[in-house]
């Protein structure tokens, strides 16, 4: 078993480590640490709010049983001795810092925007561009580091990119504009977003976010070519907006390829990525990596973001844009709390550890 | 004052316009009709729905006094020799007999879909094609009516086709992408949306919406030439869902102009549009047409539902876009069940009156 | 295996017997029937809605395989030679005759209220008066039935009933007052509550509730002596209330009971009652019967409604009240589509099954 | 005019005020004060979230032009000899010594618990214990005050204490068992209830409230014998839940009165009561102060909380009560953002200045 320790785990992406991580068969839990105020509480108590008394749990599992009294840490008396991985993800300006910290002994695969700009640095979705993973050779050989660090995306780039993939590679996208519908776990759980702001609302702004997209989705579809990435030559402009969802973001997505792509070829193409995956059979993979639905009803964030445990990428209403010279047009759903952050970066570090990387 | 029915006064849209002509200066009240199983009752009993016992009234405004106790008539007992205006918002199949048994006669101002798509019929929105309602000459000398019929747009595209009209009128807009986020409440009321349906949820289709919103939005901007409309040059790609909002739709819309179009000239314009807007100074136009907010959370439903009693179509987050040659994107918010319906059509019966069509 | 049928099968209700039959170790589903307008449709096609297109499925797991495309019968032609068990969910005025004409042949169990305040018919909850199984005979030979009607209880009292009984038997209830808050879902999906009427709002009224947990808690906790039910000395008087939860409903109640009850006791009582239940080991009983929670911001819908798929009755909040002369105050949870309704059916089944009544 | 000043301006009751305050014709805002992060902003600048950008205002009228560009000040140099009145609605424990700075030279209207249960401090509802204005004279002496401490109830006492008092006068309420149903609003706005705890869900446990509305429902409606409030012979018990609505308090009452008291003749105190009150005529009044519905499904937070802008108890379900001797059970809504904060505040300082105390 590697020995992994979880960095932020009371956080709402912290929360969903937890669960990922139960009964693991090769990754056991050994840390766990937080930001000051958890510091020496057990894992349950750190995660209630002093103030209500809320327990601060937000997802439909229980609290596994081995977590409930593991103790938290300090991030500095985290010790890379005994650890074979670290999994962090710490919102806060801090995780530059942490992260370097630990990179530097250990494998880190964190879900924070802290180091994903760096020209040495892959952003990684498993099944998507693991050719990039060459790339943390060259940073550890650039900063001398015994481990590395290999971030995820944000969470409303996966579901993009991952659709995209097959759409890039047999018909050439070219243009991409993408309106999110994102929900409100995406804002993290302490405080989150306000029920008053949200309730019988939307707000029409994320900040950062539409940038993160754009940056971030052209990097992970580019080319890994002499020690740098090469990014995909296409134009992405989004509007990312929050609604009144629980879990798992909507992205309504137009494309132009250069091939004309007509709509039943774009779901074959989708269909036979899915079947071909690399990380399939992998122990966090889902049974199904992208599912392409007939109804044009779905995907639905209540009825879809259960499906595989939140692993699947979901797509739907997939049909020809009439805007665009080759233009397809389809609504996604990605679930940001699973394939999207903490059980997405699980998969990573499955992909990672077959590779040797861990 | 004229003498005027309302038609379908029950519903969703119906309700509105029995708050939109509530001490109306120009318009009086005379009957109220709908479907059998209301006939004969005071309008405040045929509102209740007999199973839950649950009055079916969602506007926040309190039932107004002059209607409680007015008698809900059969379409069929609605006489024309007392009446000067006939408002139709018939929402089933029936819509189009009914409307042309009464156009014979008198005007009739509708916000279905009977007649939207015919060549002598004219898609108004007050403020936007004015130029249009010479068509209604046109019509009522092909058909040999008295009276006739002028259809608002699908509720979606109102917002769509004012915000587009200063743009189109300065940059020349050739494409455009939009996705919207749209009320509750633009499904009706009776079933209406299913609460298990939509709570914590996005459905991602709203059957003929979209086609609506293309075909509409073209022909409101065209241009009257010979007795006919010749539409915009505009492509159009839309996806509607529908999200947990109660009033007000939202609209992420992303704009190909002919001539570049920077941001602040873009504003510019759509200030300088609303502040000539024809309709200034009618009895229901808003203090501001049209509203460009800075701020970039806004437009916010719960926020912007109330400007102007519903009546101002609010943009915001309008910056450029990168996909398009010359791209302009924004986020707009317009109020369905104001604007975009019920006291939309009293605002053109207000236009119309002034013109000497009523 | 015992061959059912569910009838009534696209409702609320029938969609969680699909679900809680799902591979059952006993019980095979042979026949499923609905109302007209679903005959001769697969399951499938059955539940999806004419006009939205909606597929009218609201639980979080898929459908199953087995259901998908098996036909949906006329109830009239349901034979019951073939037969062991009948789940009924009918919640029309037609579930009388329907249920009738079934009990003349085969077993019947039924989430209705059709036969609930028969003398000869009990009301049963399994673990709380498995003894009046008994009048099912004297219900048999008094109506010359090879069959019978056990009827559950309406899904609001079957939480009450259940934390009452050790109460009652430890020391004496004689007073309760409750205010339910009540899901959406209890009001059933076709058309179920309307988004417009209960999003950001409460319902403080739900038509008949109120006198059927009244009737029923005191019909379900009495003695069956000589035949005959002798309701609990019990006085009951509730508030029922909808609001904007989709599962579960709360109850908030207070009790006053002959002898003192102090709170450590009566968390003891029920957690000794939730250890003996006489349904331990059943299929679809669950792990534990009756939770009594510390944390006083427990039991939430959110959190409780999975645990143990719905099964268990959740406590919290247990503490003195001090209005009644030995008051005792608590908040309960109960899953009214799982415990309270289908799954608690073939709970009841699988005890009967047990006592050789099926 | 008299010139006053809001102390916590910038939070959810504060912003209240602000509304209330505006264009009132016998109070001038001259003064704005909030936390330190708030100090020398602009009002407008000062509710703005400075993560996500969200303007933190929840109201449905938009902000004041008054109010915008007010500097708020620090709450120490607020300075009282320009001032004739201080609005206090700070939360933290920082209330009392601010409350105690300014009363020693001016009266302070407060919204906070800091004072309310101290003997020479009434708590006052106006309309309902008028006559306990003369503990402020006793206070004064007492303290050495110039000024003096007014504080409001809490606002879940505040509808409870209003529909008693006619009970009380006219027919000895003894006991009292309540379960609420309280919005979000009431938890304030920053950060407030978060969206991932509240969304489709029930928090039943509000920390300190229930023994808030016990004392506070005692002592509002006791009797000022001798210079000291003797409380009302009345038991309350209750459970305070938290609900997913925006604003307004619903509440679930059972009463056991001395006298028998049928449900009509309640209802007839009621409005007999309302018809009589005090405080009618003054600007802030509503011009229903307490409203009984016969629609059994009112009173609701949507439909009911806008009745006379939030001013007017609105009570709906009046029946027997079947548990108690002499029982009455109703349901009642109060909206905690006006009546029960900020707008009754400004009420009871129109009522204070009529007196002569201000």
């Amino acid at each position: 078993m590697k020995r992994v320790a979880i960095i932020g785990v009371t956080g709402a992406v912290g929360q969903e480590f937890v669960i990922a991580l139960n009964k693991h068969p090769w990754f056991e839990v050994k840390h766990i640490a937080a930001s000051e105020r958890s510091v020496k509480k057990k894992f349950v108590d750190a995660i209630r709010d002093p103030n209500s008394g809320i327990l601060k749990w937000h997802i439909r599992e229980p609290i596994p049983e081995y977590i409930k009294d593991m103790i938290v840490e300090s991030v500095d008396d985290i010790k890379t001795e005994n650890l074979d991985l670290i999994f962090s993800s710490v919102e806060s300006e801090a995780a530059r810092d942490i992260e370097t910290k630990f990179a530097k002994d250990v494998p880190v695969i964190s879900t924070s925007a802290a180091y994903r700009y760096e020209p040495d640095v892959p952003i990684l979705i498993p099944g998507i561009n693991d050719e990039h993973v060459a790339l943390l050779d060259i940073q550890r050989k650039n900063r001398g580091w015994k481990g590395f660090v290999a971030p995820l995306p944000n969470c409303t780039t996966t579901g993009l990119a991952i659709t995209m993939k097959p759409l890039l590679d047999k018909f050439g996208a070219q243009k991409i504009i993408m309106t999110s519908m994102q929900s409100m776990s995406g804002a993290g759980r302490s405080p989150g977003v306000s029920a008053l702001d949200i309730t019988d609302n939307i707000i029409p702004y994320i900040p950062k976010e539409e940038d993160k997209v754009r940056i971030e989705t052209g990097k992970i579809l580019g080319n890994l070519v002499d020690g740098k990435i090469d990014p995909a030559k296409l134009k992405v402009s989004c509007t990312c907006t929050r609604v009144p969802v629980i879990d798992g973001h909507t992205e309504s997505v137009f494309v132009e390829t250069m091939k004309h792509a007509d709509p039943e070829s774009v779901k074959k193409a989708m269909r036979e990525f899915s079947d071909k995956v690399s990380v399939a059979g992998l122990p966090s993979a889902p049974k199904e990596y992208l599912m392409v639905h007939e109804d044009p009803t779905r995907p639905q964030p209540r009825l879809d973001r259960e499906v595989n445990d939140g692993m699947t990428t979901v797509v739907g209403r997939l049909r020809e844009d009439t805007v665009f010279e080759n233009g397809i047009k389809y609504v996604l759903f990605s679930h940001n709390e699973k394939m999207g952050s903490a059980k997405g970066a699980v998969l990573l570090a499955e992909m990672l550890y077959k590779k040797g990387y861990i």
